[in-house]
């Protein structure tokens, strides 16, 4: 029998510190718990992602209320949409740390409106504090009226955004390289709180940032937090190539996510590192149950939930465009909206393929993508597997249709099922995210 | 008898998170801790701060490793001085949040170097996590070490930093009232996740800030957070006369603080507001004991634990002034250094009244201010009440010599003491930290 340990899914719990997380109508489930600005509410959904044993607890973000759609916040607010409401993911990351001791804890911050000093000093102290669980899903920001929260009239390119971006990294880098792991000495009697020797100015002077150094905390657990990205244009594709080591994608087919599963792992590649260092998580809504009935009226439940405004709410954000100017009964016209063409495409081709009008684009972008995930335990743990065996992925970054009951069917029904499989792990590997994820220190 | 409650103390703690607190001695201190960047630490002096019926931890903060002394941060490093290590306080608040339910938590944050989005999103959520006990010291920064952290080669004069915070307030006092107290109704029937006719634009457009808001977070439970302030200057008083709702002060002699009392109590009634509404608390570094030889005895072993070279380290930051090129045996001459006057005044006139030398002053300066408040816990007790009576302040900000141990002190020796003195509570006044301070919502 070999020692050698075959591929393991990874598993990352989608979670948003506001009302949505996989599925518009998902606060409005029957069973949902609505305090969700509670302390309880977010460390109760640490401890049954930790019993899980997931790697890691995502939370996305944004950085203003939406209001593209009718020019008013309304939609938003009154739906509870995308983006009515987030609060600080580092604060509740914080929260779910004490709760826990061996779930990942990863933030998204944007690299457009903090300063790479701040940024490096906080995720620092995270990772000290959780005793290295931090990870950094890196943004850089591409709503109007998020810059519009800071000062910003307008947003720099999509190139220069990432060229910030890539230097922001490399700052953050060198603040966390600026303490060598055994700087700290601590030790009272000579006495030596921190070996001068080992702490280091980093003296940084670019093109957007100018930073002297060192950091103010000593160098983190992890040596650095664990850095996602989830960028699909070629930029973002290079970008999360170079410093990525998880990858979070959505694809409404498989063969779509097997094409960017393949580029993606090719890019690492030619960036000179291994591609097994870089895991791929595929964005999936399950909707599990006792049986296949049972999870078809739960999915049936929840898209009465929600509504074609809500879809469209959030829709015209992420295009930048206000959808109420068309027809809600035609199909999408050919636009050339301004926001993510990722997110134009999918639901330009559902329009014009499947003859979707304005109104049904909206029910199905309210409810997520890729409904192939719902049915049974078994049902479910069995497709997880084909896409992960037929590498469209390293993982899933599971997007909890309502909470926390869809952590808890998830683990109960889901989680058995994959360790029966062979393909998921029945204790964690290690203390650290690090630990987990099977990634090494950086040097 | 009337039902009216005679005027009580109110308490701080000034723990940094870092390694000195009250004395550069302090983390030496045969039963400090040392796991300073442990969760554990900062919960367990949480609990003992709840324990001891604390108002409020406090948390101060340097942005950057003082490297003025030598110019080299060695003499900081070696000696675990003020600015060698200090972790994110809203971090280590949010930690602490969770292992108790009374304590206020206040954070240090500079409005130089953050946005006041995102400032007023973090406290907002903190608040929310809480139930209602975050606090807010506001600083403006004026060190060139930290500004060089953040890409800014000079520092705006202090009318143009007071200007900019002025601003700071203003906007972030609009995006914590761009929800109405009652904007979420999360009525999942209807559907109705918050009233938008509740929630509002703040369009603000100024001299140092253009944010379009609403805030992506509703309104938090204390409304906004406490506001503490520290500015000894004209300009800083008449700042901290506008805006706090806690003063934090250090004097010498009662009859300074004496007049700082008068003086700010006039300033805010001449502001329009309750002068009671504005509590002054005065910084001490209380070492207690079992009987006075004790506390005796403690006060000689810390003050062995540090060096004149600690304290000038942390002074030469201070002034903004290299003190290493003056000669250690003679009296600090009379020079005009470019950092903090008080610091400077306080220093020089030890120096020449008692006739200390530059070494001298390094001793004193790292073993913190006010000896007069050592002794047993009667002792310490009647002391406070008598500066408290004398209308030097309102309370203490009782900076720990060393921890937890300094707390256990206070607590145990201290606190039932101020109790049967009449002048500290028995029991938390109500849930939130204004409760505490008996402040009301703000408008």
């Amino acid at each position: 029998m070999k020692s050698q340990r075959s591929r393991q899914i990874k598993l990352a719990a989608y979670v948003m510190a506001g009302p949505v997380s996989g599925h518009h109508g998902g606060w409005r489930y029957p069973s949902a718990r609505t305090d969700i600005l509670s302390l309880d509410y977010y460390q109760e959904i640490g401890r049954q992602l930790e019993a899980g044993l997931f790697d890691m607890l995502f939370i996305p973000d944004i950085l203003a209320v939406p209001h593209k759609f009718r020019n008013s916040a309304a939609s938003q607010l009154i739906h509870g949409a995308l983006g009515a409401l987030r609060l600080d993911p580092v604060v509740v990351l914080t929260a779910v740390a004490t709760a826990t001791k061996r779930l990942g804890l990863a933030s998204t911050i944007s690299t457009s409106y903090i300063e790479p000093f701040q940024l490096a000093r906080s995720l620092a102290t995270l990772d000290h504090l959780s005793a290295g669980r931090a990870a950094w899903n890196i943004v850089t920001s591409f709503q109007p009226a998020e810059a519009a929260n800071f000062g910003q009239a307008g947003l720099p390119d999509k190139n220069q955004r990432y060229d910030r971006a890539d230097e922001f990294l490399s700052v953050a880098c060198k603040l966390w390289e600026s303490w060598q792991q055994d700087a700290v000495v601590l030790d009272k009697t000579t006495p030596l709180f921190a070996d001068p020797a080992k702490v280091r100015a980093i003296s940084h002077k670019g093109e957007w940032f100018d930073v002297e150094g060192p950091l103010n905390v000593s160098r983190p657990p992890q040596g650095r937090p664990v850095f996602i990205q989830a960028g699909a244009s070629d930029r973002g594709k290079d970008f999360a190539a170079k410093w990525a080591e998880v990858i979070f994608v959505t694809h409404s087919s498989i063969t779509s996510a097997q094409a960017f599963y393949r580029d993606i792992k090719e890019r690492v590649a030619r960036h000179g590192r291994n591609p097994d260092d870089v895991h791929v998580l595929l964005g999936v809504v399950p909707v599990v149950g006792e049986t296949l009935a049972i999870a078809q009226e739960k999915q049936a439940l929840l898209d009465r939930l929600t509504s074609p405004e809500a879809g469209l709410s959030t829709l015209s954000y992420h295009l930048d465009i206000d959808l109420s100017e068309f027809p809600l009964d035609e199909v999408l016209p050919a636009i050339a909206p301004p926001g993510v063409q990722g997110h134009y495409k999918e639901v330009a081709e559902l329009s014009q393929k499947q003859g979707l009008s304005l109104s049904e684009i909206g029910t199905r972008y309210a409810i997520g993508p890729l409904r192939d995930f719902n049915g049974t335990g078994a049902e479910v743990a069995r497709t997880l597997k084909r896409w992960f065996d037929e590498r469209a992925c390293d993982g899933f970054m599971v997007q909890m249709p309502y909470l926390p009951g869809g952590i808890e069917d998830f683990t109960r029904l889901v989680v058995p099922e994959l360790q029966t499989l062979g393909v998921f792990r029945s204790a964690y590997e290690g203390p650290t995210l690090r630990d987990q994820l099977g990634l090494s220190l950086p040097d």
